[in-house]
């Protein structure tokens, strides 16, 4: 994995840079749609690829691994060959997906054991099975396996929890440099800042995350609840401690306006279930603000859902239409907001990129924070 | 309208044809997807028109009309312009909803009385409001308000009833030719042979039917649980009074093997929802037979869905996928299926029509009932 920087904002810490992998290029900043069980929900592979356009797509490990399995997916030749998916895949830990979901967990310095949220049944997740399992996934880049402390969360939690997920990764990266990738290709493995919102532990963990020399670095333990401004302020300092010239990747963010104040501070990197959860709910973004499909002005509306979008739903239905699919809680409405969204946040980082490289990036954004959350 | 027969099979009674209407062309035999909401479940209209190649799609008078209501949809310029479908459209009268999925109803001289499944709404349907609705929905053909008969159901009230379909039919044919179509192009309305399973009353309601002189004809009130034989027999004697010159449709039907008899009974055109409902249930049919995905066989079986199939689906997943995606409950499992079944029901009537033009369809057909309901 290589990563070049191509261009850099004279007003703000935003840049524009090209990830190379074994499985093809990313121009970051880039949002990677989340695929938790293989699949983007409502999204044929071949939308992905040919409406969407996403260059890399994240999948979720914890629930790969309990269904499939990785004996399934081994067999298949990785997650790529898997579901057809032939560009870079990103797999997270597993970490924030048992502290989210999973049933019952407990902690121990060795790993985690949880009970699946699918049967009940009981497991354990070390950092050296997140790897493990990673490996067997083949995704090209790997996350280290962290702890995502809740908020609020007191500072002597907090602390004790950073600390543990350093050491996991020291036994991460041990692990990963002792095994080998699976289907021939390389893996790259990310290592996560972790610290709650306590500047000084941000500080300590970014500051062990970047002397790593990781191919990449990852901000985890944000977007879960606490004000938009804490999140902004501790990702502005992490971004100032990680490598300039690494790639990093806020994970879990976010909202249209979020992305934007984010690449200001220096992220290149998303990931977030906004645009397909919040579709499925029938919200739409759009260049001018936020639609809620529901709503009765749109009964009768038959002009496009967005005249002006790049993807064949955006003119091919309209928003009359699209309300009454939602209202009659058919497929199809799912289907045509994910494809929409989805469409949306690739056309937001080709158009932020395009104002980095241009240099006018830091004006754009303040208007467009401001233009995509109001409500139509 | 205009119906052209094409071809006759040799060994059996059935033809090929081209029915025009102000929308386009269908091939017959033909299936028509159903679209009950204006949408057909899990698909798009660009993958109706260009991966399945529908001909004609069917819509739901009932569902239409309790939402998103005519006044919508004749505010939008017709259902072809609601949904962006710019080819054929037949609806049904409603009837048969009001008999399968309406709360309370009740039947009397001049309509029905039945309340909304949806939020138990009170609702009045007359022959003359089936029509008026369909005027409003712009269907290229519309069907006569009817009612449909249960099965079992005893000769005397299948006699009351289907006297009673006949005097509906008189009132719909008169208020159709007093009415107009709203949208400029013209609309066919198709009488509806019932009578239930007795070959006497079925003879009379075709005699009667057939007596119209209508654009096209129908048969109803079969495939509502009786044996398969019985409908055959009843299609068959009721074939051979409608009029060859123009097309017959046979409601609500069927299986592949039930197409491919009915065909070979002279019946024209089919609409159900098995291979839809069937699809997003797991059960997938193909050229070799029947798959139900959720299978365990089928968990490491990383072949293509169907690798001779006709639809990018077909290729580009295999079956091990599906059937992950089917047990993760993904949507994209009934978008799979949806595209698969619909792509193979094209395929299987366009493969019955050429061998009606070569002749040699009913030793086909014998080969391909027998296959096409095997499990795989």
């Amino acid at each position: 994995m290589n990563f070049n920087l191509t261009a850099l904002d004279p007003q703000s810490s935003a840049r524009t840079g090209v990830l190379t992998t074994d499985h093809g290029i990313i121009e970051t900043p880039a949002f990677m749609p989340v695929g938790t069980a293989g699949a983007v929900k409502a999204l044929h592979i071949k939308e992905l690829r040919e409406d969407v356009r996403a260059q890399i797509v994240l999948g979720n490990t914890y629930h790969l691994y309990l269904r499939p399995g990785t004996d399934t997916i081994e067999k298949a030749g990785g997650l790529h060959k898997f579901n057809g998916w032939n560009k870079p895949i990103l797999t997270d830990s597993g970490g924030y997906q048992i502290y989210s979901l999973a049933d019952i967990r407990k902690f121990t310095e060795d790993g985690v054991v949880f009970q699946s949220h699918i049967d009940g049944s009981r497991h354990f997740f070390t950092p050296e099975k997140a790897i493990d399992i990673q490996r067997s996934l083949g995704a090209d880049i790997i996350m280290a396996f962290d702890e995502c402390t809740p908020y609020p969360c007191d500072h002597q939690y907090a602390t004790k929890s950073m600390n543990r997920t350093h050491r996991w990764l020291n036994r991460c990266m041990e692990y990963f440099h002792k095994s080998e990738p699976l289907y021939g290709y390389s893996q790259s493995l990310f290592p996560i800042v972790q610290g709650s919102v306590y500047p000084d532990l941000r500080t300590i963990s970014a500051e062990y995350i970047a002397s790593t020399g990781a191919d990449g670095n990852a901000i985890g333990g944000l977007s879960v609840g606490e004000p938009a401004e804490i999140m902004y302020k501790i990702t502005e300092s992490v971004c100032k401690i990680l490598p300039a010239d690494k790639p990093r990747y806020l994970m879990g963010v976010g909202t249209p306006a979020n992305l934007l104040e984010c690449i200001a501070l220096g992220i290149d990197m998303f990931d977030c279930v906004i645009p397909t959860r919040n579709g499925r709910n029938g919200m739409l973004f759009t260049r001018n603000g936020i639609m809620n499909i529901k709503n009765i002005k749109w009964k009768d509306d038959f002009s496009a859902i967005e005249a002006e979008g790049d993807v064949f739903t955006d003119i091919e239905y309209t928003k009359a239409y699209l309300r009454h699919l939602y209202v009659s809680k058919e497929i199809l409405s799912a289907m045509i907001a994910t494809i929409h969204n989805l469409g949306f946040y690739m056309w937001l980082m080709k158009e932020a990129r395009k104002r980095i490289v241009e240099g006018n990036f830091a004006g754009w954004k303040s208007v467009m924070v401001k233009r995509l959350m109001q409500r139509l």
